[in-house]
């Protein structure tokens, strides 16, 4: 087993480490990993970022089968990261574990809620890391650190032993340094690729028209070239506009079906153990608790209606292409209200396969004010393995593969 | 698509059908399945057994990924079958939906939770359907109406997209006629094993004494044939003590243990919903909402001392075997005092795999009164392959393969 790194951008659960060996041989020998701490190892504690669950919850009985599978590939686990407290904010901060440092850009947040795991691969401590996408909790860390990370298909891997935070939304996702390395992940962890047949099988490419406007110009401009090398491998992408109602619609239908699923999931819990919450988190619980009912029913219709023009649209193979987050990672220190607007211009595009269930691969491609920020890639649902293997190839011809 | 069976034992929902066809090629086409009705297929609401349940939850977004999974290796959805309220049931009564005839034994309940799955199965109306286990609901039920059944390693199969009872205990099971066919479908929706090498690889096999002793005395000899069957394949059985604290506290750590994790997985909604229930649930719902912290505390510090046990002595490949369940189905009208004693009874043997998170495949090889019961075999987690090759091979020679 390799040593334990140090841990140098407090990427970690501070405290003993859960470490485990993997299997003598396998696919993943040789890698580290780290998971984000709402994985279930056992014999340990899971936080789930906050101090009172780890208390009422106590060890857990099992590992999480997703883990087991990577550890029975070879790769050896060396603890587990920092987590948004219940999975629930974008920026990445933790106020009882301390956030971690984005090794990519030290004064800007790390992004969430998958904090922990995309510092910990941003900075080498690991060569790939598990963390959890309900809303954007892996594509947008991945983009504010500057590495790879997707977002599989929803149900494509097993969430047993794993906290939730809206069932229906929920996903496993993980992040590496190297496309290669993400993909080589997605063998151990994804099924085989619904849509059958040889070769990549994507085309066409398609620029989502309301993404790029959303998107700071001088992000769309950063991720020139990462949209030519794109179009190298898919031929040459055709703009459409994808939803007509617009992306704060989007925002606004996915955060009020998901808080009202996010309340069904924890809110006994927060009422009966009272936990003690950091900012923001304290105030999207609340409003969780508060959600209008009628507003949920609504934001849970056009989810279907949307879902359904989604996979229509994609069938065939089809590939979205815009940037993940619409700027890089908002300085540390902000006000929460400025949070809050980052935090709606963000989720307004990470809403478009939130909702549908879509793969998305993003890829660090691009850099502003010396800040990554990624660029994405979205199929329909099962595509998953075919989205990896576009990201390495679109990769090696910019030496990130 | 073959053409949908007539319900003659009222083993699927009533109504119109949730049927989808399966893709025209793949390794279970020309079979049909029906899915407990607490997995989801898009475009349907999913009712968990409860009326009340499917007005507040509404249409379900996707499908269940096992499902799906299904529908791709070619087999044809014709339904989805009746379930216990909310999972929380072993006799397989619904009194909204009615409960479903035992085919195998008319006089009988058909056992629970999964009960249309079984009964649809044991009619001859599907080939095969999912159910989940969580305290004995697929082994119960295929005890019950004569049919195999296998509930798999926790975790092994996704639950995604499927309602949960208590998520460290779920598990997702399937009914068939025919081993073989049992099998087939774990080659679809299970994870290689986890042992490595080739050949079943299981033995010796252990004869679970209390389990035995348990069991009516006609049940013990129902099985005797069925006990020479499996030592034919794995040679003579060797005699041990599993639990020198006896059935009754393994029964008593579960329920004290699941009913605290019920509760907090499903509390919330019996509270905000005030959902009508029928009798046995309410019951099981109050004392799940009145259960004593320290005792469910207890019952979790067991589990893990156990679990730790039960998978040091399982982890070269021993296999248990004792009696699914002590007797046959109780006849229908029993008291609820009566069915409480059942429970207790058979709760004390399905509560070693429930708490360990162990594979349990039963065979139908006995018949005491006229009705069936099963015979278990039960290996270490992860072994779920080799236990349904084990069932393939004891069955060929019994003429049930």
């Amino acid at each position: 087993m390799a040593a334990t790194p140090d841990d140098s951008v407090g990427a970690f659960i501070p405290g003993p480490r859960a470490e485990r060996p993997g299997a003598p041989e396998g696919a993943l020998r040789g890698l580290t990993f780290a998971v984000k701490d709402l994985f279930d190892v056992a014999g340990e504690v899971t936080t789930y970022g906050n101090p009172d669950w780890g208390r009422t919850h106590g060890v857990a009985p099992a590992t999480a089968p997703v883990v087991t599978s990577l550890l029975q590939a070879g790769a050896d686990l060396v603890g587990k990261t920092k987590t948004v407290e219940l999975a629930y904010g974008l920026t990445g901060e933790n106020v009882w574990h301390g956030t971690p440092l984005n090794p990519a850009a030290p004064d800007r947040f790390p992004g969430g809620s998958s904090c922990g795991s995309a510092a910990a691969v941003s900075a080498g401590l690991v060569d790939f890391a598990l963390g959890s996408d309900t809303g954007g909790s892996v594509r947008i860390p991945a983009s504010y650190c500057g590495v790879f990370g997707i977002r599989p298909s929803w149900g494509a891997v097993n969430l047993a032993g794993a906290c939730a935070l809206g069932p229906s939304y929920d996903t496993c996702g993980w992040f590496a340094r190297r496309a290669s390395v993400l993909a080589r992940v997605g063998e151990v962890v994804l099924p085989a690729d619904n849509c059958g047949g040889g070769g990549i099988g994507l085309g066409p490419l398609l620029k989502v028209d309301e993404a790029w406007i959303n998107a700071d110009p001088g992000t769309a401009r950063a991720l020139g070239a990462g949209m030519a090398a794109v179009e190298g491998v898919l031929g040459r992408a055709l703009a459409i506009e994808l939803a007509p109602e617009g992306l704060a619609a989007l925002y606004e239908h996915f955060r009020c079906a998901q808080s009202e699923e996010a309340w069904a999931t924890l809110g006994r819990w927060v009422e009966q153990a009272g936990p003690a919450f950091g900012p923001g988190v304290k105030e999207r619980f609340a409003a969780a608790k508060a959600m209008d009912p009628a507003k949920a029913a609504a934001g849970r219709a056009f989810r279907r209606v949307f879902t359904a023009r989604l996979r229509a649209l994609l069938a065939g193979g089809a590939v979205m292409v815009y940037p993940t987050s619409p700027a890089a990672a908002p300085k540390l220190g902000i006000s929460l209200e400025a949070q809050n607007a980052v935090r709606e211009a963000t989720m307004g595009v990470t809403a478009i396969a939130g909702l549908a269930g879509l793969p998305e691969v993003t890829l660090p491609l691009g850099r502003v004010d010396g800040a990554p920020v990624g660029l994405s890639l979205v199929a329909a649902p099962g595509r998953d393995r075919q989205l990896l293997e576009l990201a390495v190839q679109v990769s090696r011809g910019l030496g990130l593969a």
